[in-house]
């Protein structure tokens, strides 16, 4: 069980050497001066007090404390429900700011000490920010991830913030300060001018990449790039990243493998990676949530906007994980259990990114699992998980986890917050009061989809010898192949076969990883004019076919958006 | 090639010995007397000389001549557009069965020799049926398939229908007589009295099962009986036969085992399958044309109008397919290529009902495919396929072979007429005029699909507790399991999630190849009455789901129909 020993510190990556190790209790030590109990000191007792129903909920990961989304969640809920009594919501974003480095007379002034009491729903969840004292019980289980939000119980949140800086905006600081509840003592407030910004050492991007947010950085390509060819090029594969990105030195890097069946243990260096039978696949990577930003027009939802590129196709070169997992005793038959994944990009308690997969899938002959280090012939990119990535293909793109650090081979799913509490589908109409994570499972295996690419949304195109040509992708997970993409402009009326570009024929029955290109040509009569609305639907060799419309499959996380593609242009 | 060499002859399986053959030749000399050809040999010499750019097409199966689905084509198209000349509309079943066997003096007269020269598009194709001959050259084009019909051009089509007598219908009838071009010499025609029955020693079924079609016979139960239980039980597990049952004598079985790749052929006799291990297997087998009458509401489709119930979940025992095929030579890793599957069941050409799998499927160690002997512990009935039928999990019924008598390892899957032009979709658009079978793959694994059994569609029912109980089945091929099912009473606005009561969580991941059985409480105000559409929609661990209409998936063949299942029912 050593993933559960978590070294509960703060890392921080510094440029000049990765994993330096600063504790938080000293970081925060510099502005809070001689208090005895650091705010990470009252995190831990929080979760061992906190009666919480699962330690394993509370512990593992950070990444973002309060979210990105949760602007989402304020817009929809907190501001209609409880205007600040501060700030009217016309505060600018530096009165807002101001807001938390100044006291309020109308409130009581707190000690940190009385601070980190309050850790737990009883006797109520307090956080710091600057010089606010906040009360956040009521937001905690409304919270996308409140086993997050509770690593920050009882104590401050300005050294995560500090890292998750998407939180320097008017309307998560307007939320924030309709929560507060008094003033933190002077002498006991966090500074973080010490902290080390954890984003100094992040990689260059091609500007093509459209940012969804930049720390941690996620974007993706206009759509009408990844039509250019089969394989998409490195530098405009569309990025997903949950933490900073790790530095990682070949001549020091090692592959940590425990098999928690046999108690075997050893690590790997990258050359020994390098001997196994080089093996290629090629496959398409797609992010959980691509096209949310069609879902969320049905209602909105936590989560990163993204268009329909979130997905890309290369060839992976690596070698095969089953290979690996053989030489560390593990059975070829053995399908029990799951193969666990953790990333080196840590969050400040040094809980890496974390994933797994079953091990079925991993010991699948057929189901070309390799750790690899090539993409389209090139090592690896940072931002594509220098110096090995393990490629699931078929599989959501989360579970293909970068950065490669260490592989646990358990009777255990992965224990980390993106297994467990994101990367999950519900019903429509289950919603962050009524959720319950363990009722679903984690995606593994993607659902068939489409998206047309060419034109764009909302373009303005010229019909050419009477046809509009329209371009796109196709792809189904679970190695399943396109077998047929039918277009429609009459809203169902009539519907035309798109012709298959590329595809990769060579891959066998159950292996076709990688997605389907095609081109269809739309009729459109002389002298028709005006508004036009074109509608995709791939069919996949099970014969699945995509639902039709978001309405029926919205779900809270936004993931596993496959509805028809629609576009709607005018004909010039 | 073996498979090819087909005797093509006219056998009868008689009640009294398997395999007896009697030549169309000499059943037909008993009613044409002294002429120098037989239909047979008409039809043989067409088939080389008939122009058809596939030969594949034409020689390999005939199981229907004209079809029982003509129906379908001759009330939405035919009559229309061209109403018999002879016999108005109105005309009874008696008046127009007396046609074929009447002379038209209008008409001229044609020898058999004249005939068998009509036996491709140039110079035309005709057939007879009694005394009537016919010129069917416009037709065949438009027959769902034209391959069967070709197996009676230039001859007598009497001998086939005396097997498949659903043509004894008013419609058929009436469309054959549309085509009437003069009168056959009475010394010509081709009698069937001294025909054997080939249904005469078909098994007895349950009356619970109601036929689609009695011969050959095509069942299912009422869908209710499906809710009573996990396992359906043998008599009520619905019936798919493409042929008359075949008598197989345990003693004198033998299966044919063919490797085309190293011309290696054995056959084996049943206690060889028995003594491989024994392998059993859940699976769910379901008909690709399941649902098919719902899909027909939205527009008629030439197929059985099959309900919800074409499907059922048993326990199969047998032999695994991959420990047999090993012995014969097929390497473990060789996904190249197919396994071909002959039934017993033969046509009147003695060309038995056939189907592929790809050896991939079949050498998968998780692929579970097995010949097996039992269902649900009792060796097979012969409506199952008594005593060797192949179960290949997760994959439509119709390549679940019964009556197993031939397997030939191939590059090429099988030719047979329901791998290559049937059990295949196509886009809603594509239509009996612009279909090309070949642009669509043969239908293996199959996609998410659930259905509402109870209450039945139409029924009124009576609220308990301010609920509506509604049960149901959801499956997905290819081993996914069902990991939610939702239904809305309210058009979507909002969904109840259902309780999975019966499922095989023992089944490894990729191998859950039963139903699930779900329960749902529809809440009704306290006195709401009258009409409610209530809908299901399952979701698979691809995180597929169904599509929400049929009308955009229908297609010309009605399989695959996975749309959403609706009832109507009306709370009293």
């Amino acid at each position: 069980m050593l993933t559960r020993q978590i070294v509960r510190t703060i890392r921080f990556h510094r440029p000049n050497g990765a994993g330096q190790v600063v504790t938080l209790a000293s970081i925060a030590g510099a502005g809070t001066g001689d208090r005895g109990r650091s705010p990470l000191d009252s995190r831990e007792r929080g979760h061992q007090s906190g009666g919480n129903e699962s330690s394993d909920n509370v512990l593992p990961t950070l990444s973002l404390i309060f979210g990105g989304s949760i602007m989402t969640y304020l817009i929809t809920e907190k501001i209609k429900k409880k205007p600040t009594k501060v700030y009217a919501k016309e505060a600018s974003l530096d009165e807002i700011r101001k807001a938390h480095d100044t006291p309020r007379k109308d409130l009581p002034e707190f000690t940190m000490d009385e601070i980190v009491k309050h850790n737990a729903p009883v006797p109520g969840i307090w956080v710091t920010y600057g010089i606010g004292v906040y009360d956040i019980t009521s937001f905690v289980p409304k919270h996308p991830g409140s086993d997050k939000v509770m690593l920050a119980a009882g104590g401050a949140i300005d050294p995560f913030w500090h890292i998750f800086q998407q939180h320097n905006t008017l309307e998560v600081l307007t939320l924030l300060e309709t929560f507060r509840i008094g003033n933190l003592r002077q002498d006991d407030v966090v500074g973080t001018a010490d902290l080390h910004d954890p984003w100094a050492a992040e990689p260059k991007r091609h500007p093509i990449l459209r940012p969804a947010t930049l720390k941690p950085f996620n974007a993706e390509p206009p759509p009408a790039v990844l039509m250019d060819s089969f394989l998409t090029p490195n530098e405009f594969f569309y990025v997903r990243n949950h933490l900073p990105v790790p530095e990682v030195d070949l001549q020091t890097y090692e592959l940590e493998l425990e098999n928690e069946k046999t108690q075997d243990g050893r690590t790997i260096r990258f050359e020994d990676i390098r001997k196994y039978p080089k093996h290629t696949v090629t496959a398409t990577i797609m992010c959980g949530g691509n096209r949310r930003s069609e879902m969320m027009e049905v209602k909105p939802i936590k989560g990163l906007s993204w268009g329909p590129s979130a997905v890309g196709n290369a060839q992976w070169s690596g070698a095969r994980l089953r290979d690996i997992l053989r030489d560390a005793g593990v059975r070829e038959d053995d399908e029990d259990g799951h193969v666990q994944f953790e990333g080196l990009d840590t969050d400040p308690t040094s809980t890496a990114y974390g994933a797994s997969i079953p091990l079925a899938k991993a010991m699948d002959p057929r189901g070309d699992v390799i750790l690899a280090y090539e993409m389209n012939g090139q090592p690896l990119t940072r931002d594509h998980g220098f110096p090995i990535r393990v490629i699931v293909p078929g599989v959501v793109g989360s579970r293909n986890v970068k950065w490669l650090g260490r592989i646990v081979v358990s009777r255990d799913e992965s224990s980390s917050h993106w297994q467990q509490n994101d990367y999950k589908s519900f019903s429509p109409s289950t919603d962050w009061d009524t959720v319950d994570f363990k009722t679903a499972p984690a995606i593994q295996n993607m659902p068939v989809t489409s998206a047309i690419c060419v034109p764009a949304n909302g373009a303005t195109v010229e019909a050419a010898d009477g046809f509009v040509m329209v371009k796109g992708y196709a792809w189904s997970g679970g190695g399943s192949a396109i077998v047929r993409v039918d277009l429609t402009a009459d809203g169902g009326k009539s519907w035309i076969v798109a012709n298959l570009d590329e595809e990769d024929k060579s891959a066998g029955p159950g292996r076709r990883w990688s997605w389907t290109l095609w081109t269809a040509k739309i009729p459109v009569s002389p002298g028709q004019k005006g508004p036009l609305e074109i509608w995709s639907k791939a069919v996949d060799s099970n014969y699945n076919t995509q639902p039709e419309t978001f309405a029926n499959i919205w779900n809270l996380r936004g993931v596993v958006g496959n509805a028809y593609s629609r576009v709607r242009i005018n004909v010039k």
